[in-house]
C-alpha cells in the first residue's frame, strides 16, 4: 500500500462576502451573505484544476493542514488533501467552503442580522442542501472557475456534491459522493428530531436568543451524543470500547461514569459544545430532513436526467446511518440513464465515520478516479 | 394459522409486601420491599402449573386483561395471556410482577422511604437484575409455589429469566428468553446514558428530588424518544411513516412538525411522561447495563452450569437492540453443556418490539414449547 503522508502546511481560512440578495428555496431573498473557504494548492493558468471539498454537519473549512504550529490536530480530512495524497496538491487546487448556515465563518444563525443589529437566532431562514450549493456556486465564479474538475463530499458533503451535479451540469467534470443519501430516511429524521428536541427543550435555548448569555450546553451537547452513537458501527463501538470500565477494576454502584463508552459520549457532547452553535444544528439538520432527491425531481432518474459529470459513489459496509444499499441503487439508476458511474462499497469497520477515518482503500480510490477523469480533461 | 383471542376480562392487581430486609448485590440491606402483581387463571392444587411473566423497562404487572370496561387497551402480553392462547390460562397460572426499582406499585425510587417519609428518589440503592429476581422469589414463595412450570420474558424480561435459571435452577422447569441480551453491548449501554443525560440534564429533575414539584418531563421525554427509535426497526420506521408529511401536503419551511415520524416521536415522548417514573427509568436502565452474565460468572457456560430448566430462545431477525447473533451464540453455549435448548429467530419486520407485536410466529412457538414442558411434569 502507498502511503500518502504530505501535509499542506500551515494555511489560513479565507473570506469572500456578497452584497446581492439570493433567492432562497423557501422563496426568501436573502443577503448578504459571507463565505469562509480554504484552498490548498495552486488554481492553474487554464483553471481547470480545481476540486471542491464539501464538508460534513460538524465540519468547516478547515479540511486539511495546520493554523498555526501549535495545533495539535490538522484539518478534518488532511488525510485525504496535501501533496502526494488523493486530492494531490501538487496538482489541483482543492477549496474548501463552509456551507451557508453554519458558524464557522459563513452565514449562519450566530451571524450577526444586518437588519437588526443583533446575531439572527432562529430569524434565520430555512434553508436547504441546494441552497448551500447555490452560495457555493457564487465563491466558485468570485474564482474565476468556469468548470470544476471535480466536486466531492462525505455525508451531508456528499449529499451537497449531488446536489451540484444536478443544479449545475456545466460547473462540474465529475462528482465524489461518498456515505450519503439520496434522501434521508424516517430513522434518519428520528434522530435528527431527537437532537434538535434536546436543543428546544433547554431552557438556556430560549427561542434561539442566547447569544452573549448562557448556551443551550446541555441540549446541544445531547444532541451530539446521540447523533455520534449512529456515527459509529456497534462493531467499532464494540471494539473501542467493549464493556471497559473507566478508571475502576469493578462496577461500584453509583450513576457516576462506570464504563468508557459513558466516558467517551460526555466527552464528544461536551467538547462539541465548545466547538458549535446550537441553532446552526437545528437548521443544518433541517436542511438534511429536507433532502429528497426522489420526491424533489419526481424521480431520482428525473433528478439527475442533466447531470454530465462522471459519477464515483462510495460507501462503507458498517454505515447503518445512511446504508451502502441506496447509493448502489442510485448507481444503478444513473446507470440506467446511460452515466458514467463507478460504485464501490467499501468494507470498513468504522461505520458512517469511515468516511473521515479509512485511509487503507479510500484514498487510493479516490486518487485513480481523479486520474481518469485529468487524463481526459 | 389458529387465531388466539381469549380474554381473561376484569382483573386487578394484587399487593405482597415483606418487612425483613435483602441483601442486595452492592452489599446493602433494603426493605421493606411491596411487590405489586397480577395472576390470570387458577394455581392448581399441586402449584405446579404455574408461569412467571417478567416484564420490560416501561412495562408492569398489567400483562392482560382490562383493570375496568372503559378501559381502551388490555395489558401489555394480552396476545399472548389468555384462555386458550399462548400462556392459556385454562392450564396455566400466569404471574406477573412489577419489578423493584419500578413505579407502577413496587416498591421503587417514588416510593416512600419509611427512614424520612419522603420519597427515596437518589436515595434509592442501585439495584441489578439479579436483584429484581430475589425480590421476584419472594411473591413465589409467598404464594406456596416451589417450582415455577416456566418463567418468560422478552427484553429485559428476558434477562430477569436468565438469572431465575442461574440463581434458582431448582425453581423452574423451563425458561423462555425473548429478545434478550446476555450482556448489555457498548451501543446498548451508549443509548442508555443518552437517555440518562437527558434526565439529569433537566433542571427540574433536581437530583431526583422533583416528586410533587415540577417533573423532569422535557428529560423523560427525550429519554423515551431515542429509545424508542432503538426498539423500532428501519424497515418498520420506513413502513410506518416513510417521509410522509403530517396534515400538511408540503414542507413549509418551519420548526414545527414537518413528517409523521416527528409526531409520532413527540407523542411517545410525550406520553411516557404521564406514566412512567425518570429516577425509575435512571435505576432500571443502569440495572440494565450491569447486566453481564460473562463478566459475573467468568464465561455464559459458568453462568449457566447448575441450570437444571429446559430452554426456549426467541430472537427477531430485525432487532438491532438486542441483536439474534447473541441469543443464538448462547444457545450453542448452553447445548455445549448438555442443557435442552431450543433456538428460534422469528423473522419479523418490527425491530426490537417484535415481542410485543409479532403474533404470527410467536404465539405458537410458545405454546408448543409448553405443551412439551407440561407433558412431561
Amino acid at each position: 500500500m502507498e502511503i500518502l503522508t504530505g501535509s499542506v502546511g500551515i494555511v489560513e481560512t479565507k473570506y469572500f462576502s456578497f452584497e446581492e440578495k439570493i433567492r432562497l428555496e423557501n422563496g426568501l431573498d436573502f443577503g448578504p451573505v459571507t463565505v469562509a473557504y480554504e484552498t490548498y494548492g495552486n488554481l492553474n493558468e487554464n483553471k481547470d484544476n480545481a476540486i471542491l471539498v464539501l464538508h460534513a454537519l460538524s465540519g468547516d473549512a478547515h479540511a486539511a493542514g495546520y493554523h498555526s504550529p501549535e495545533d495539535k490536530k490538522p484539518g478534518w480530512w488532511d488525510g485525504i488533501i496535501g501533496p502526494g495524497k488523493a486530492l494531490d496538491t501538487d496538482k489541483y487546487f482543492v477549496i474548501c467552503p463552509n456551507f451557508l448556515g453554519g458558524c464557522k465563518g459563513s452565514t449562519g444563525p450566530s451571524s450577526i442580522n444586518p437588519g437588526t443589529g443583533r446575531p439572527y437566532g432562529m430569524d434565520f431562514p430555512i434553508i436547504t442542501v441546494e441552497d448551500m450549493v447555490r452560495v457555493q456556486k457564487k465563491l466558485i465564479d468570485y474564482l474565476g472557475i468556469k468548470k470544476l474538475l471535480n466536486v466531492v463530499g462525505g455525508s451531508l458533503g456528499g449529499m451537497q456534491a449531488m446536489a451540484w451535479a444536478i443544479l449545475f451540469p456545466d460547473a462540474l467534470g465529475s462528482c465524489t459522493v461518498i456515505a450519503a443519501p439520496t434522501r434521508l430516511s424516517a430513522q434518519n429524521i428520528a434522530f435528527n428530531e431527537v437532537g434538535r428536541n434536546a436543543i428546544i427543550s433547554d431552557l438556556a435555548w430560549n427561542n434561539g436568543d442566547y447569544y452573549g448569555k448562557d448556551l443551550p450546553a446541555r441540549g446541544l451537547a445531547l444532541a451530539r451524543m446521540v447523533a455520534h452513537i449512529t456515527y459509529l458501527s456497534e462493531e467499532s463501538m464494540h471494539k473501542k470500547f467493549g464493556r471497559r470500565l473507566q478508571d475502576k477494576t469493578k462496577i461500584d454502584f453509583n450513576f457516576d461514569v462506570n464504563f468508557q463508552v459513558e466516558s467517551y459520549l460526555r466527552y464528544q457532547g461536551q467538547s462539541f459544545v465548545d466547538r458549535f452553535d446550537a441553532n446552526s444544528y437545528l437548521f443544518i439538520t433541517k436542511a438534511m430532513d429536507y433532502f429528497d432527491l426522489h420526491q424533489k425531481y419526481g424521480s431520482l432518474a428525473h433528478a439527475f436526467k442533466d447531470s454530465k459529470c462522471k459519477f464515483l459513489f462510495l460507501s462503507f459496509s458498517t454505515d447503518w446511518l445512511f446504508p451502502p444499499g441506496e447509493l448502489k441503487e442510485a448507481a444503478r439508476t444513473l446507470m440506467s440513464l446511460g452515466k458514467e458511474v463507478t460504485y464501490c462499497n467499501i468494507e470498513a469497520p468504522f461505520g458512517h465515520d469511515s468516511f473521515l477515518l479509512e485511509f487503507e482503500h479510500q484514498p487510493s480510490i479516490i486518487k485513480n478516479f481523479l486520474k481518469g477523469i485529468s487524463k481526459e480533461s
